[in-house]
């Protein structure tokens, strides 16, 4: 029978729409098909019982939305521990895309379900990709019941042919996937970056993603040699470039942000930009710090990203968020900067507002859809849970202390057994897949 | 019956005592006692079954010494989540002293305990403590079954009645603890740092250490504003003025180190000083960033260190591993910097050098405390497994993929449930202390 109603009781929910998250409140959530229907706290009358199909307490636990990545490329799990500490040009060319270049639908699949298995049992319900072999990751991601936004990535370094070919396959991905698998699924246009595609190629871009109404992913001012590289390119900074070509709106999700003039953050903050912060990759890249607490300050929407594992090296948007907060205190040298309720929003609300879902998802409210996370309250770690319980679940957290994780109102994990995905026959499929790429 | 003797079959061997870690072998281990007394390679003899206790399959597994945390404060445990996000001043005037002033026998070993489960449970098997209220931390490290350096942290900011005080109880301490427990806890005096101690109490230290032949715990150089205050009072930086009074020796363990001058590494270097290093505690109280590649390429020792959860929050080694070498790798803006290997030795055997237990622990040997965990390489986060071992450990890994804890010969964790402490009432009794210590 499917599960068509769920009732939550007496749980913690920690919620990022409030003012303030610290502490939570208490009470119970009723979710039915797959939207929040009711939500009563601890003082008001509780939810009945009568015609639920199932019931969860949440007594030992702390509700909260499901985790938002913003910027991934999953099928890369498949390259986890491939090749480490090397510096750029070695790694990207000597081995990543190498193995890269032997990949085929059926890898791609297996990397891309384990990289969804990985973001189930961490308390990721929604993550935003862009890779090759995109209908395969859309095929996984139906399966895996999280939410996706999928890209093509479209590199065509001036060459038309190749283009086309591009254009092809984003457009083919969106027409086929867009708003498929009961709306888990959008898709958007995938330009690479501004120093591996043409002007023709972004302006296309800008034109087709408001012919098909479909938001932008794009890498943006990652390392200081790519902003070098597109100034002696175009005579400008990467988001002064893409103002003039007038690509820059509120649909458009830059990943990395870390070198950016005033300039540029100006450009930003005027074309409501959104930026995914890639703490985790930006460090073992040795890209550089990004200036979150800035672009914050200036209302900057910024949500968060692991980036794929071949430079982070794992999917664990709790860790995530203690690397995104703790290395902003320390390159300010301000302990007050990304405080742990800043931080868990730009994992949930922020990475919602990013993805241009914040009506559909990243917060606990009547009529959103049912994507939310439960965490082990009595876990040790999380203990003694002092009245600040955003500050636990940021810096002393990591994901294997999620429970259970419900998306789009079906029970994708519960008491951390896997409830749809086989987990053993996947590992298997991905170390079969890296074995063989390898030779 | 007690276990005399357990045998490891078949399981990935990770030993820092190699010029490389990388890969590691596969073998079986044969511990008697408190010892490793037979390690066979694959294509060796197998070590036969007859005779023995107790067999642990470990062909899921990959086996690697116990983790050695360099610089804890474990009773603070208590203080997890307390106060976050503040200055110093704030943080330390306001919210920690005000209830550390309240603490108890009771407390701190509900304190104690909770961070001993939270080290076993993430596979760390011996610490470095100092602290109040130590006989406590003694009975408490006594009772969880790892190893313990325990050392009583003096103050007397120059008070000759409270100097004698904190000398009485640190060597009240040596004489009743060091080598108790089967010599699983060492005793150290704790000298509180350079800037809290008077000239004398630093000078009667390094006399009452040799006396007792213990080592020395202190903080050093941990902030700007410390050696700021140490140059005012004496003319000279921290490792200076420690050089000037002949306190400097290998007995000497310094946490921190952030801050340091040419002559302070050089000085460090000849008198063989050991670092601790903390990377999250640095990052989190804004104090800075430590040149550990530059100490290391220098053949300093450097161990790992969690500090206490109140500057953390939890006391993970293997997320503190991933902290220490992307910290380092975007400090340097060398991505080579910190390699996985060099990070598990500073985790393993360098942390073993650092507390002069070079020769008992640290390594996978025979002849050594059977000190060792064993991690699930089948968790998700952990595959594919590409050659690279120690890069999996480093960077994809958390505490919750130790699945067995094993020290001085004892199971103390096997396939994540604890066998010697009761989890549940030491959670609640912290969470007592706490609410009470708040009141
Ligand atoms: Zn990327
Ligand atoms: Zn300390």
């Amino acid at each position: 029978m499917e599960t068509e109603n769920i009732l939550i009781k007496n749980t913690i929910i920690l919620n990022p729409k409030e003012n303030k998250i610290v502490e939570g409140f208490k009470g119970d959530i009723l979710i039915e098909n797959n939207e929040i229907s009711q939500i009563a706290k601890k003082d008001e009358e509780s939810i009945s019982e009568n015609g639920i199909d199932k019931i969860i307490d949440g007594k030992s636990k702390i509700l909260m939305p499901g985790l938002i990545n913003t910027h991934t490329h999953i099928s890369m799990n498949l390259f986890r521990g491939l090749a480490d500490d090397m510096a750029l040009d070695e790694w990207l060319n000597d081995n990543i895309w190498p193995v890269e270049s032997g990949l085929c639908v059926e890898y791609c699949h297996a990397g891309a379900s384990l990289a969804l298995i990985e973001m189930i049992k961490s308390g990721t319900t929604t993550f935003n990709d862009m890779y090759f072999y995109m209908e395969n990751v859309a095929e996984a991601t139906t399966e895996s019941g999280i939410r996706g936004c999928l890209s093509y990535g479209m590199i065509d370094f001036g060459d038309k042919e190749k283009r086309e070919k591009e254009f092809k396959e984003n457009i083919n991905l969106i027409k086929k996937y867009n708003n498929s698998a009961n709306g888990r699924i959008k898709t958007r246009f995938g330009p690479h970056s501004t120093f591996t595609t043409s002007k023709e190629l972004l302006e296309r871009v800008r034109k087709e993603a408001n012919k098909y109404n479909v938001g932008i992913h794009i890498h943006m001012n990652e390392t200081k040699k790519e902003i070098d590289d597109v100034v002696e390119a175009t005579g400008k900074r990467p988001f002064e470039y893409l103002e003039e070509l007038d690509f820059l709106k509120n649909d458009v999700l830059a990943a990395h942000g870390v070198w950016l003039s005033k300039k540029e953050i100006e450009i930003i903050k005027q074309k409501n930009v959104n930026i995914s912060h890639n703490p985790c990759s930006n460090m073992k890249l040795s890209s550089g710090v990004a200036s979150i607490q800035d672009l914050l300050s200036k209302n900057i929407c910024v949500g968060l990203g692991t980036d794929s594992v071949a430079s982070n090296n794992n999917l664990d948007l709790f860790e995530e968020m203690k690397f995104a907060s703790l290395l902003q205190k320390v390159d300010t040298m301000n302990p007050t900067d990304l405080t742990s309720d800043e931080t868990i929003k730009m994992a949930t609300i922020n990475g919602a507002k990013a993805l241009n879902l914040e009506k559909e998802i990243g917060s606990i409210e009547v009529g959103k859809k049912a994507d939310m996370i439960l965490i082990d309250k009595n876990s040790v770690n999380l203990n003694p849970m002092s009245k600040i319980v955003s500050s636990n679940l940021v810096y002393a957290a990591n994901g294997s202390n999620v429970n259970t994780t419900i998306c789009d109102g079906k029970i994708l994990m519960e008491n951390k057994n896997l409830t749809n995905l086989d987990e053993k026959s996947i590992i298997e499929k991905a170390n079969k897949a890296i074995k063989e790429l390898k030779n």
